[in-house]
């Protein structure tokens, strides 16, 4: 055992999260899973209960289940449930259709609060792709443009012409973490909504919607909140803003009285509004069963272990990397940092075959193109052994040992 | 046994699809279950296939399974399962999200194929209101104006103005069948496009998509599809549009190169550009499970079945129903009838007590306001014993006995 190796080991069993590990299906001791940013981990627990839904609640009970298992609420019920790990309080979040659908949704309900006059939608330049392309559809469906400004840009651009401002909390390729805070205020200062997108910072790291008065936020669910493949989005609107809340997707699920069957739209109250049509139960009980693992956590203790565990692996990194072979686009500044480490390969390397070479060798993360190795740290089930180990590997992949 | 019983037996032994009720999970001989028009019965091996799913692609594989498991072409996968069910070649079909959110494709992406003059949007007045208060948004989101019309009136609506008619195939609340293929002529020879909501046909009777020449369809998998609760809708896009279809929801999934992650959006080609974010995996593997149980059965034979069955129903109901209590709003004529009957209750009698008591007798239908009874009728799953209990219960029930 070398010193990072044995601090590691002190570090893991000092770690009071430590025992969450045993919540997850990751018995492969072989595999050091840090993909948690793209797929999360399996909590053990979730193949039972999904059984249930689909044996006894749609099997047996069938229609009856709409009301007898709750399947009707499961939108709001869910929503409330990760309410707390992003800082809202109960009744502004709901749950179902993609984070695409549901950035249509955000964004189209922030530019339609804004008068006519606010004509741009600045949009985060280094965005996830999607937000990107669904704001531009979104602008082009109100009568706005989309103007791409990078973060640190942003305050300056912000201006009269503003109706809203749609940013990543945390960049999904840099791991950069930018600051919610300040630029909500920025925003609200120049008379603009902000809308946030929070796929790689729910479940991570404190977001605090309803301290910093965020306006629409929009967020993932399978990566740090582990509900499975595909797991349905969620919906933030501010409460102050529900009654004003004016839907692109006003569907059935979001009347005042779906069973009223009436020709005329009239939107529901609360988070209500934010709903579409038929939720995907299956999909949807998943998630509702994954987020038990979350019994008696913060996402303050996470964020706490997280930044550890990328500083740790950052250090890792530097002792077993032989210099200029990567550098970290990651920001060393906590407080810039989401919960993953990003590492360009330099002199050319094929970042892609680094990656392909890592996962054989156990260690699975991922690849952005063109040259990013990308390294997500789930707190709930990576631990500092897993950390050590994955830069040891890749040092040695890289030395092409 | 009386003449009706013997009747039903003598067609239940004759009934080649009899044997295919083996494949779902019905072996609750108490309970009649005439609600798979609302939500499917579950096919017997759709628990072990998710299982599947669950515990060793998403929790062994992990994200592996986005290739190795062919997550990530489910959608046009699975379209391609549920094309020859609507008589549409393959290619042509993707599936994801609900029936509201691809109605909004639809609706907007035929409008914008249509030019602005043609502004008004056709809408049968008597549709399943999410289609109204969707086609309105998509309306007011490309210059356009929805235009209630009865479908029987709507030949007659069609005109230089008409952009797009979106009609149900068979209406949800009376099981009335609508002329898709003279319909979607009539709107052709005006110049307007046709989209069409299969809802209450998919998987019930043969729609003929392509041999139309239909325009744009979306359907839903959890009724005569039994995909389970909330299962992914689909979209059909007949393939002379696919080059010029302008979805209003470009999500990443239906980038060219979604992992070149590129600012630009470039639509991909075929029915992926149907597509919008990342798919809820769970919800769509089970329909496509689901799916099998239409392994040597055509939709034609499924059709003639139906038809036998709502026939005898409405015999039986003749028969053992103390007249004047009833009506059907359902047609007699086979070409105007779906796959269910609909039962006004007359004489001011409550028709959610009444489906309340047939339901606590194991007669499981379901209640649309103000007084219509509806039973559906799947014959993959339902027998003529079942539609001859069904009659019979319900007159007991409003005899009062």
């Amino acid at each position: 055992m070398n010193d990072l190796q044995r601090r590691a080991a002190a570090l893991d069993s000092a770690d009071p999260l430590a025992k969450h590990r045993e919540l997850f299906a990751l018995d492969d001791t072989e595999t050091v899973y840090l993909d948690g940013n793209s797929l999360g981990a399996l909590p053990r627990h979730v193949p039972e209960r999904v059984a249930d839904v689909i044996t006894r609640q749609w099997g047996e009970l069938r229609i009856r289940s709409w009301d007898e298992s709750g399947w009707w609420t499961a939108p709001e019920r869910i929503g409330d449930r990760i309410a707390p790990l992003v800082g809202a309080a109960a009744g502004q979040v709901v749950v179902g259709d993609s984070t695409s659908v549901n950035i249509f949704k955000a964004v189209v309900g922030a530019a339609r609060l804004a008068p006519e006059s606010r004509d741009e939608i600045l949009v985060d330049a280094s965005t996830f792709p999607t937000d990107g392309y669904i704001a531009d559809s979104a602008a082009r469906m109100t009568g706005r443009r989309v103007v791409p400004v990078a973060p640190a840009d942003l305050p300056a651009a912000l201006g009269a012409r503003t109706a809203a401002v749609l940013v990543n909390h945390v960049d999904y390729r840099t791991g950069r973490r930018h600051d919610l805070a300040g630029l909500t205020a920025a925003a609200h200062q120049a008379g603009a909504l902000a809308v946030w997108d929070l796929c790689h910072s729910a479940g991570a790291l404190p977001v605090g919607l309803d301290e910093h008065g965020v306006d629409f936020a929009v967020g993932c669910t399978y990566k740090y909140l582990n509900g499975g493949p595909g797991s349905p989005a969620f919906l933030y609107v501010a409460e102050r803003h529900q009654a004003a809340f004016d839907s692109p997707l006003p569907g059935w699920n979001s009347h005042t009285d779906p069973f009223g069957m009436t020709p005329g739209y009239a939107p529901a109250d609360g988070a209500a509004r934010g709903r579409v049509g038929t939720p995907d139960i299956l999909s949807m009980l998943a998630l509702e069963a994954a987020l038990d693992v979350w019994e008696g956590v913060g996402v303050e203790d996470v964020r706490e272990k997280s930044l550890a565990l990328t500083d740790f692996f950052l250090e890792c990194v530097e002792t077993y990397v032989p210099e200029g072979r990567v550098a970290s686009v990651t920001p060393t500044a906590h407080e810039e940092r989401g919960s993953q480490v990003s590492l360009r390969c330099e002199d050319g390397t094929d970042a892609s075959a680094v990656m392909r070479e890592l996962i054989a060798r156990g260690v699975v993360g991922d690849f952005r193109r063109p040259d990013v190795l990308r390294f997500g740290f789930t707190p709930l089930y990576v631990g500092f052994a897993d950390a050590e180990r994955a830069a040891r590997v890749l040092g040695e992949v890289l030395a092409g040992a």
